[in-house]
């Protein structure tokens, strides 16, 4: 028997759907939640989620406080970041969701955001996990870097265990042999998680493969695989990120898919009924 | 540099469609492969492969040289296996493929298939790829358990090297840390891959899988990502199959899917040629 | 040019020695730090520290705060088993490390431990990594599940960038296929750190391999390659351990490799002078 | 139950010796295997023959028939390779060692080789484990890139179950994440395989770690896990070596590791009987 609980088809046969505002996410269409990297200036953040929500994005993202590898790295505009971050998802008139790497940033972060993301490295700072449990926010949990399935479900189920059910799942690629692309995307993860979770399942392509070129193709493949939705790192101007150029699309590249997307999500929802 | 020549896009821009009998891969439409992991014997085989014919399967494939971890395993009927694949593909109306396995099976082989597979663990057994790459048949090339793109491309190069461009790539998973699934289907390899060569790609759900009810979610995100076609194991008794039962689908399943494929076909290919 | 400054031989040459209480890891001398996974109860703890540090073990490890997988396995006994391993500790005469998982307890564990140990799931918790810089404690900093060696340098150069020169690596093991042991002791990256980094380097085969029998062959071998020292799980009953049981020695097996060990130290030293 | 049965030790509880000319490995004293990755050329081999005689190597390894990743590296000399290693045997008074890669080359080899390689690539190229399970030579089978001990194990067993117990088993690193290091040496694997086993196992530390610097730490930590012998690759100027030049010793610092050996080696048995 699996050792999660509260995670399971088996305690919830149904369908979890989790509302971000007006962002249905698990429901009958995929959602896509978009944004940079890291926010970067207010100038950039307003005209970019205004462009964004006119193509049918439902979510904005944007990193204030960044985890990053090296000390010499930037490391977000924290307090302002939220505050710019906040404050585009207010003019463009939709959500925004932020990533949380301190427990003691949490009270911060969630009086400017409507959705809380906790990000792969800390998939088990399980202090974290269980203060997130109990806020009571909608919360989007990447899975770990080498995390198995089952480990990350258990990070779900700290979440849930403290009384929120409000948890998404987000696929963001594994770690492998591999140096073409920057991770291995799981899309077994998504057709798995989808079979055995009740819990909503949005992908990352972007850090899933690290590759621009890569990263509607596998949006796509996401989408086919049951994915309720798409995490995408969007940018102006690609490179000049000043984090995660190579992989951030370009606006226009963005637009094209988002129609393509409108045009097919019907048919999507209906042939996987078939099944 | 990439140090692969002949199987990439610089070399050669346009897509290469291999011919097999009257199969196309890497045309217009996806193309299925499907049958039993093993050839088990005569009645079973002619059965099954006029119920896949029926359904629109475009390519019959069964193994009569297994590759077997244990040398206490069921290995294959060999010789009398090849020749039920044929009798079962003529029966049907349907070219068959199979796994060579020794450099030394290979003219004997040739007698009996329309299209030679080479394994995954033989995908740097170099002297069988220059062979097949003399011999002149169309050639599927399994991806190894650990092979980078680039050795994997660099493996195809050795056939095309030799003279014969008719080489078939197959994604069916690589190896990682996660136990859930039999291997990590990567996805990520297929988008690159049709960036990088001209050379079509199949994908194989199946093994990339190792779990019958993630095939067909694979399978469709596979074409999604742009692979051209799929290779899967179907057997009439899964759960009596010799080798490989727990990723085999029934051929009811398969018949279903083929329905939806049949459906989505045009469809897929005009989205990505949008994008 | 390596990301990392602080920590790598270019800006130190010699090597960093970190004493703790008496015991100086990085010098001449191999130390062996040893006790449960967790601290379970008072009386075991005392008995085995006692008898830890008549065979000659120079530190006293025990878990109060545990990180778990599951939200339903034992977590540890918090603040009363810092308590009980300080009382231990002070009893046998030794100094004592534990886990602090959560910056929030962090100036609780500086009141009991006389080392900080740093677990592999918040290897990358950099808000805990820059916290632990400014306390100024001895802090020993395990490799994650999956990071690389850049990784893991720059996860101590966050430490040491905050003014905290006191730092131990410990490798632990990686993640990989292997399913028969728990982990992949990475022996590459023990030879590694020593060339690139001035910082100790403390090996935990216990981890690493996941299995008893080979703890102390493979402990052999770290301190071949170069380890300054050993991090091992004891327990009093292996079979009865509330976690890690399968990977924990008897006390009676590190009886006799301590004696092992006393008598080859000065040999292993001399011999790598030669190399 | 295990699914090998003639590799372990419940079907032979006593180690195995293999007997290469007067080579024993398995036995009491660690044997060293060195030569250059390829043969180049006869003076080179002649020379570097006799200077590793001289400092007590045992047996002379050196590729003819090289398996490359890319059908335009070098591929080896072939029929002449062989010819050359032989006389450079001879002329140094030690057994030679090189690899086959195809079966159809079996013959040949063991004209000229006192003992077959079976590189990594091959591990699974049953075909070929079979024939030379019939050949009666003592065989070196090296671990695949990505296979479990079980695989390992199992592919010893094809051929052991041909009649052929001249089997060596050789830990050459396998595939991870990590990119400083060409492989993962797996320590773990080396005393794993000893306790499952009766097998003898060398170490390659060259291919383990892909690095000069770490090559000899790290073949000390195999001695110390348990070892019977380590194959190094030596090149008279790695700097201008055809293949695998950078993992390549100097004939100088071998010969410094030889004399340490020579020192240690009694001690590091006797100190293992104590454990």
């Amino acid at each position: 028997m699996p050792p999660y609980k509260l995670v399971s088809r088996e305690s919830k046969p149904d369908n979890t759907v989790v509302q971000v505002g007006d962002c249905l996410i698990g429901g009958k269409t995929p959602v896509v939640i978009a944004g940079p990297c890291a926010v970067e200036n207010e100038e950039m953040m307003v005209n970019l989620a205004c462009r964004l929500k006119r193509m049918g994005v439902r979510m904005l993202r944007g990193g204030a406080y960044k985890p990053r590898t090296s000390p010499y790295s930037f490391q977000g505009l924290g307090a302002d970041g939220l505050r710019i971050l906040a404050e585009a998802g207010r003019v463009a008139g939709m959500p925004v969701i932020t990533e949380v790497t301190d427990v003691r940033h949490l009270s911060e972060v969630c009086r400017y955001a409507h959705m809380i993301q906790i990000g792969s490295r800390n998939m088990q700072n399980f202090g974290l996990l269980k203060e997130v449990g109990r806020v009571g926010y909608p919360v989007l949990l990447k899975r770990g870097f080498s995390a198995t399935l089952e480990e990350w479900l258990l990070a779900a189920e700290y979440i849930l265990a403290e009384g929120n059910q409000q948890v998404v799942l987000c696929e963001r690629g594994i770690r492998g042999f591999e140096t073409y692309t920057r991770n291995i995307f799981d899309i077994n993860a998504v057709a798995a998680v989808k079979n055995i979770s009740h819990l909503p399942l949005i992908a990352d392509p972007s850090h899933g493969t690290g590759r621009r070129e890569l990263v509607l193709p596998v949006a796509r493949a996401a989408l086919a695989a049951g994915a309720d939705g798409l995490m995408l790192e969007v940018h102006p101007a690609p490179e000049h990120a000043l984090s995660d150029g190579p992989q951030s699309l370009p606006p226009g590249d963005l637009a094209v898919f988002m129609e393509e997307l409108s045009g097919a999500g019907a048919g999507r929802r209906s042939s996987r009924a078939s099944a």
